[in-house]
């Protein structure tokens, strides 16, 4: 392998023009995945989500049950000002919102290993448009929740533990559902 | 879609069943992917780059520079264990481990975005062993350690800001370069 000559991080400058417009965005077809937080305790969990949606595209983020939302100094923080560039709503009974999102027509799964998951990696063109319930740091998804899922998706767990901090899991499997998009896409 | 009869998550007894014994998994072939973490600042990013360790169950975790490392008992509680799953090295000098470890064969490859990058979502075969390097939390793998590596591979960024919490960006990297591994080996 040859060292490239010169190899520097690029500058602001130059990522700013690589980058959307905050004028500019709410106009642009987001990518078919939304996330929604239920339960979920940590303010940096909740704000490191929104910087995650913002780099993502996604289409929106619901806020679910005690999950804190916007204002709140602590997601603001750890958003970095992406809670002013992705689409959220508040809702606080995840049991009425996630049949009302059914019936608008998106494919609701939660991200949780149960007895039906398949693995995120298997995302096909018919899950999409795609909503992630992603659920509390310690106990995940509740059982009453998870049947009002379409079904569940996994992060396959090669190792001895089996948990991902649920920003660091939430990161990839909405990645990997972008990813998937796009090359069904292309 | 139809709901699912009594979807549940799975119980404790039920993921320990499917999970690698902790006495076995020494003897055991790991990922060909590595990480190195170079002047990491947060004690809860190293925490929870140990935890996505363990689960993408890569083949060994470098710690350079100010990056804290075990024992440091707030790492500890946000790896939930995977100090003692992951194995990992304290090397305080990143510009005398890069070059040790491409003359071992491995393809040192910066996460950062760089006049030389290219998507994360390329990786081909020969782009393993793979060590991907992590830069600090706000300026990023420095220059003069970028130019060490054999080039960089960046997250697809796609919206109004342009970074990701370092953990999370690891996350989402680790886990890509497992997948794409595993796609090309089947």
């Amino acid at each position: 392998m040859s060292l490239p000559q010169n190899h520097r991080k690029l500058r602001h400058d130059e990522l700013l023009q690589q980058r959307r417009s905050l004028e500019g965005i709410h106009a642009e077809t987001r990518h078919p995945v939304s996330l929604l937080l239920y339960n979920i305790r940590s303010l940096y969990n909740v704000g490191s989500l929104f910087r995650t949606g913002d780099a993502g595209f996604i289409t929106k983020l619901y806020l679910c049950g005690y999950t804190p939302y916007p204002p709140r100094k602590e997601i603001e923080k750890t958003a970095l000002g992406a809670v002013d560039t992705v689409p959220w709503e508040y809702s606080p009974d995840a049991k009425l919102l996630i049949p009302r999102l059914r019936a608008e027509g998106l494919n609701v799964m939660a991200l949780e290993m149960t007895t039906e998951s398949r693995s995120v990696y298997s995302l096909k063109r018919k899950d999409y448009p795609l909503c992630l319930v992603l659920g509390n740091e310690i106990t995940g998804v509740d059982d009453d929740v998870l049947e009002l899922c379409s079904g569940a998706v996994d992060i396959p767990m090669y190792g001895v533990k089996h948990s991902l901090n649920v920003g660091v899991a939430g990161g990839i499997a909405l990645f990997e559902a972008v990813r998937a998009w796009k090359m069904l896409e292309s």
